[in-house]
């Protein structure tokens, strides 16, 4: 659960330089016995500043993503903690038979994502925003695929963000040509998981999360700077 | 509702060729009091042949077509008679807000397919086997629409059947490279409709459940004489 600080009383002549502008207060802990929607003073640096007051919201940062294929699709969730570690909860491949018929194979993506997320509680979807494809008809068979991906986060009441493959490996390896391998040692390391995720397709998933995460995060803090 | 026969109790030593072989049973009008399962003597050229009985049994003709595109779905219910007729029971076109967040998109679909499904209550859902696009972003997009599409089949318990353009055509028009006013004037004759379908997304859709009603017919006369 990460706290996001919202402005609500205010006595200092201008809080966005003095409060917002100079301090990132999601850097900062939660105040102690924060939770949604509940009034505390700030603490700056250290100091508590009582002629300013913030109300604690919950951040939506448990993030499910999620790497779509015709064949294995895989899945992720991370969340970043209100000590800004990432977390990984689950993380996995839902296999498609070949042979089975499309129409099967989309009603086991729908009915595993949807348990999945009814399980990890994400607040939001990631997922890759695919502008290529071998040919036409791979573009479709993976578009219906992404389709009900998103229609299962979107029917769950989740909020769909997308990012595109070189965001995802810029985010996660700081290099966006890395390869599949490079991606799933980062990911391991970020997350501080015993083994490498596997398949590959996982640890897409889980990078497509981290990308979503460190977006809103300096989202967030720009959103903080230019308000 | 179109009634299939189905041979039970037979004393004829060759059935095949004397009954099934011979005759199209889907071409005689069903038994007076027929129902699911209800079990009668065959009328056999206008003579009840009272040492072979048929099993009736409802033979799914009620037919959902889906056009998908990414701005316009097209969507017809048709349903063939026990009377061979073609009967629309609705027909229209989901229209997608363009500016609108593709999840929600696709939630409009998938909830509008849903409620006509249980409306109309057809038992296959027949769908453009789509192999060609501009390029591969309108194929993704167009898969998307697709794949949900196919979910809400599914979902409902319906069998997804798929055909090409040029089956579609050709079973319609009897041209594969008709073009869609074409189309719109068959299906508006084929089906004795007052106006012509509007947007020709929903003509196109009602094509393709003939389409289905045509090629499933053929299919049934082809396994009763290969028996």
């Amino acid at each position: 659960m990460l706290l996001r600080p919202e402005l609500i009383e205010c006595t200092d002549p201008d809080p966005v330089r003095h409060v917002c502008g100079e301090a990132d207060l999601r850097a900062e802990p939660p105040p102690s016995g924060a939770r949604k929607n509940s009034v505390h003073p700030i603490i700056f640096s250290g100091l508590e500043r009582s002629d300013i007051k913030i109300r604690c919201t919950l951040l939506s940062m448990r993030v499910l993503g999620i790497d779509c294929g015709s064949e294995y699709t895989g899945y992720g969730v991370v969340e970043e903690t209100a000590e800004r570690k990432l977390v990984c909860h689950v993380n996995g491949a839902i296999k498609l038979k070949s042979g089975t018929p499309m129409a099967a194979k989309l009603e086991k993506i729908f009915a595993d994502l949807t348990a999945i997320i009814a399980k990890h509680q994400p607040e939001v979807m990631a997922i890759e925003d695919v502008f290529y494809a071998v040919n036409v008809k791979s573009a479709l068979k993976l578009g219906q695929v992404r389709g009900v991906a998103m229609l299962a986060a979107s029917s769950s009441g989740l909020q769909v963000a997308e990012y595109s493959p070189l965001s995802i490996k810029s985010a996660v390896v700081g290099y966006g040509r890395a390869d599949k391998i490079q991606v799933q040692q980062m990911v391991t390391r970020l997350l501080n998981l015993a083994a490498p995720p596997q398949p590959t397709d996982a640890s897409d998933a889980l990078a497509i999360a981290i990308c979503h995460i460190h977006t809103a995060a300096t989202n967030s803090r720009y959103a903080a700077v230019s308000r």
